[in-house]
């Protein structure tokens, strides 16, 4: 069996080593040379406007799916002619595009910061007015790892703001969405099988530095799980998802705010690889590929850190106790993510213990 | 960094799949164009006597190591010249002669079946005189998944015997087996490092048929897991050994009789995988590259079924509890090993009831 992989960064790698005990073959059609899923999928090194391309990537394939959040619409819309994509295209196109996304979770009665539609340097100013400062404006589409964002203070910053996002000559939609103050972030990593059935992993706390996400813990027995749980199951059962899915959310006082979500295998769940029976990208690929889901009971004590910019030791890391070392092939740079590693222990003081060693390892 | 493997067999592709996450490629050396490894790996598709291809294979690698026992020594010997080798030569050589291996594990104190040489007709039937009937006549040389036995039961069975594996006009050395009675197959799979580090699996009860292994269960409470542990501790500092090794050994109330080793990652160690903080395939890549070792801690209650030449229906598969399908992309032949189902659950009923579901998708 064939599996289409659109993109072929450190996501498409995982779910190309995950495939590759069930014997599914992944094709990644990654247009950037360095795609480091390469050395285990197949590589088709192509631009994504390339029709010619198109053919080569749809040859023998039995399914097909994709890493990243920014795939072009239009080239899900004619692949789907010819084979079917998962997860489905209302779940992509409405990710893609911030004020579509809140809409959508208010359709179902899921609480989102407030936020207003900025089109305008006008629109701006009548946005601070009703949301109050502080608040962040974003662009609508395309922003990821803390890109395409400002943080409004005060009203000084309305003007920096509007030239830095809007995009000049060529204008592009911006959301201002009112502050949340929040204890904690957590994301919600889901799947859903062809067949309907939906398996939630337990609940990540997530911290994130410099607008990138820096860790997760895995909360089985988290108080917010249930609610999260129900909160993404409708998101899920609304868009008739297949795979994986993760809905990120502020914790308010124990109220669940969500923040936005991602239709593809997350970073936040990436601590389910030896943290959980069966990983995020075995049953991305089960699920895409029609097969039944493995079970997303957690095992032990197990939290993720990100490897950003710099590789650490490798020696060292290895030496932790429990520790998991994922690198993905990368070359070093500033904000970069080059791997991570997995923590997992039989207890909590363990998982601190082993948590703080890798911690002193990594410098951002 | 690269490690090269001699042999591309699904033990070199599962070594490939636990050297990714390192970002260790793997450069497999493997004469068979259907190598199942070379999705995962660099395939050299050459001859071992090639000596062309002998300087590929060294090409930018910073380490080697092999996945099969019938390695042709000479060959070490011209690698290990270039570069490191492990395990070392001595554990491949020694394993690869029966009478060597015998001699061996005596030299060590460790108990195993009476034995005697035999390289005649004549030295046959003083044997069966010695030893006693039933007996097992092997080759000393390249038998495995019990090729190159024959089992004496009465002295007419002698003449069939030597007919069978004498090798006419080619003569190979023999060896006469005692016939153990046995309650129980184990092995201990275990690693050191090149620190000298020594990590202890769980013990695997094994249960052949036919001469090949069809299912390892791990028992991390048996009786018998010490001694084990003692007996596999000398022969790897006896042989200075670096990486994975599995020793075989046949329970004889209670007392264990060495039956072989295996100088490398080994099919009764494949429920580490998953059962396992760190698989013997990482541990093997970890030791081999140099780096510390992981924890071998079992997880769970867990166990292996060894898919034999024919494929099972993957969706029943995978919707059994616990059950993680490994398939090899290799085609279907009678007595060939396609894959495995490792099964791991939190208890012992559940696994039990996981290993019957899986047995019965299972024909042989």
């Amino acid at each position: 069996m064939k599996l289409g992989i659109l993109g072929g960064g450190q996501l498409g790698r995982m779910m190309a080593l995950a495939a590759a005990p069930l014997d599914i073959h992944c094709r990644v059609w990654e247009p950037e040379a360095t795609a480091c899923a390469q050395h285990y999928a197949e590589h088709l090194h192509k631009n994504y406007d390339d029709l010619a391309a198109r053919e080569l990537f749809l040859k023998d394939i039995d399914a097909c799916t994709y890493e990243f959040e920014n795939v072009p619409t239009p080239l899900i819309e004619a692949l789907q002619s010819r084979i079917t994509v998962n997860p489905p295209l209302l779940a992509i196109s409405t990710s893609q595009d911030r004020l579509q996304e809140k809409a959508f979770f208010q359709s179902l009665d899921i609480s989102t910061a407030p936020y207003c539609a900025v089109n305008s340097l006008q629109d701006l100013e009548a946005a601070v007015t009703k949301l109050g400062l502080p608040a962040v404006l974003k662009t609508c589409r395309f922003g990821y790892d803390g890109k395409g964002q400002f943080i409004l203070r005060s009203t000084s910053d309305i003007q920096e703001a509007w030239k830095q996002l809007s995009g000049g000559s060529v204008p592009v939609s911006l959301i201002l969405e009112g502050f949340i103050k929040f204890q904690r972030e957590v994301s919600q990593v889901a799947v859903r099988s062809k067949q309907g059935d939906i398996r939630f992993y337990a609940l990540s706390e997530n911290v994130h530095r410099n607008g990138i996400l820096y860790s997760s813990m895995a909360k089985p027995q988290d108080a917010l799980s249930q609610s999260a749980q129900q909160q993404v199951r409708k998101v899920m059962e609304a868009l008739n998802y297949v795979g994986v899915i993760c809905v990120e959310f502020f914790d308010v006082a124990g109220k669940l705010i969500a923040n936005e979500y991602a239709p593809r295998v997350h970073n936040s769940g990436h601590w389910t690889i030896e943290g959980a029976e069966t990983s995020q990208f075995e049953n991305h690929v089960r699920a895409v590929c029609g097969l039944p889901l493995g079970s997303t009971a957690t095992r032990g004590h197990v939290a993720t850190l990100n490897i950003i910019g710099k590789h650490p030791d490798a020696q060292k890391v290895c030496a932790i106790n429990g520790a998991h070392l994922h690198v993905y092939g990368k070359s070093e740079k500033p904000a970069r993510k080059l791997g991570h590693i997995t923590l997992r222990c039989d207890n909590a003081i363990s998982l601190q213990k082993s948590f703080d060693a890798a911690q002193s390892l990594i410098r951002m």
